[in-house]
């Protein structure tokens, strides 16, 4: 395995575990499921963004099915989640945090993997689908509006993520570093929008641009 | 580009552009999203359908990544919608047509992109989950029941548009006048369906057919 | 077409057929529908599952549009259970028991069809995956919980199920007793599941272990 091979790899299984603990522990927080629902939420919403990106790009099998690592990854995350929900007293910060890295690591390797098969600005959708899809199907799944239609910061930071990575490889950057940093800049936008609240503007005329629910 | 792939394209390119306005409009009447969230919901509307025609016929990337201008039509589509939404008094009418129209649309280009690959009745079938499958994502995202499902004549008009357009080729019909009446004859069976509230029968012994809210 | 294929052809269409008449009465019981959408519903259900293990399997177009018995199947379990819904004064039973059957069916059938293509741990998921798509499809589209989350025994017999299948496949066991016993088992668990309402065990400290409706 390469260099490149290796960090996306790396970058892929760390979004992977962080929405693997994610998703369990929405889970436990909205919809008090048993174990079993608690790891199949986990591992719809680390495995289904990848899953998603792979079906679009063709290559299936996707890496899910094709490396067992992506499975035992996102098992262990999930039961881990499970079996610390009780020591975590509130659960909305971590669930948020781990939400936010997810989104950022894979609209990333994402972004880097579709740049193989199609061109710069398909890269970046494909990179920001990877991003929101796992998070989609689990709020699809507990009924809840998905974050990325009800959240004003959640899209653009997976686009602006994406776009770095797939800029910093076009102007041939270090795989790192230039990987690195797009994923913290998805990161601080995400998290610097849940801190303040910041939205895009709503339609002209207006007054409540937020989703009601 | 010959004729047949032109013509194809522009019906696909139509039915993308009715669609990003009826999901962007969608999203700013039922749930004042902010752009972002019209945006997003605008594109899923107007490229589902094709995406998961294109996935279902191992067509990947779907055309919506290979070819730029989906994307750009999607985008200005949804972005038209946005900075519209104010001068439109009441926007009921305008996302029900536009809803037809797409339908139509990706009901004959489906099922004529189908046809290469599939026989006749599989060919019928795609077109149909080609018309509908936009909207069906759009309808999940905001948790709405689907109107494939609610709405007695949204299906049928669907298929029988497919049927048409399937029909006319195999028959050896002009095709741009075989793809207009096809598209046609389903607006109008679904805007009849609208305009006179039809529904399909119920099941024996029911006698409240409609969805209950 | 040798022994091995046809024996999975049964399994699939016979746990499409299961699928197809639980779908319609779901659509008839839960919410009324009129008959187009009892027929879209029910062969949503049917054919759900199989379609999403095709894509991922990159079988594509999926064995669901390849084969015309798959449809032909699928429409008329919907229009089976479409006409007789009014002479069964309860649903609900019949609704559970197919779920089951299908359930089962399609756990054995999409773990034996992913054998050919990604390893023993990959084809177990993809059979629960199969087993469990179609239902899963169904209830997000009523805006129910899916029973994968919310039901402590349903992905559970659906990995044991395929499971069994799987590893009869690779001991030499014979074809057909080997997918009949790993689908009654399944069946069986689910069944037990049902009637005794196990559920797995909760987060540590949760008393309601339960999804709250």
């Amino acid at each position: 395995m390469d260099t490149s091979s290796a960090l996306f790899l790396a970058l892929d299984l760390a979004g992977t575990f962080a929405f693997a603990l994610n998703g369990a522990w929405t889970a436990i927080r909205f919809t008090r499921l048993d174990i079993v629902g608690v790891l199949t939420l986990g591992m719809i919403t680390a495995l289904g963004g990848g899953m998603i990106r792979d079906v679009l790009l063709g290559a299936v099998p996707p890496a899910t099915f094709q490396d067992w690592r992506y499975l035992a990854v996102a098992a262990v995350g999930s039961l881990v989640a499970f079996v610390s929900s009780r020591s975590l007293h509130r659960l909305a910060t971590p669930i948020v945090v781990l939400d936010a890295a997810g989104l950022s690591l894979f609209a990333v390797s994402g972004a880097l993997k579709a740049l193989d098969e199609v061109g710069f600005v398909q890269a970046v959708i494909l990179g920001a689908i990877t991003g929101v899809g796992g998070g989609t199907l689990r709020d699809v799944l507990i009924r809840e509006v998905p974050a990325v239609l009800s959240s004003g910061l959640y899209a653009i930071p997976a686009l602006v993520g994406a776009f770095l990575a797939v800029g910093a490889e076009r102007v041939g950057a270090a795989a790192l570093p230039g990987a690195m940093v797009a994923a913290a800049v998805c990161f601080a936008i995400r998290m610097l929008g849940v801190r303040f609240g910041i939205d895009a503007p709503g339609p002209p005329g207006s007054r409540a641009p937020r989703m009601m629910e």
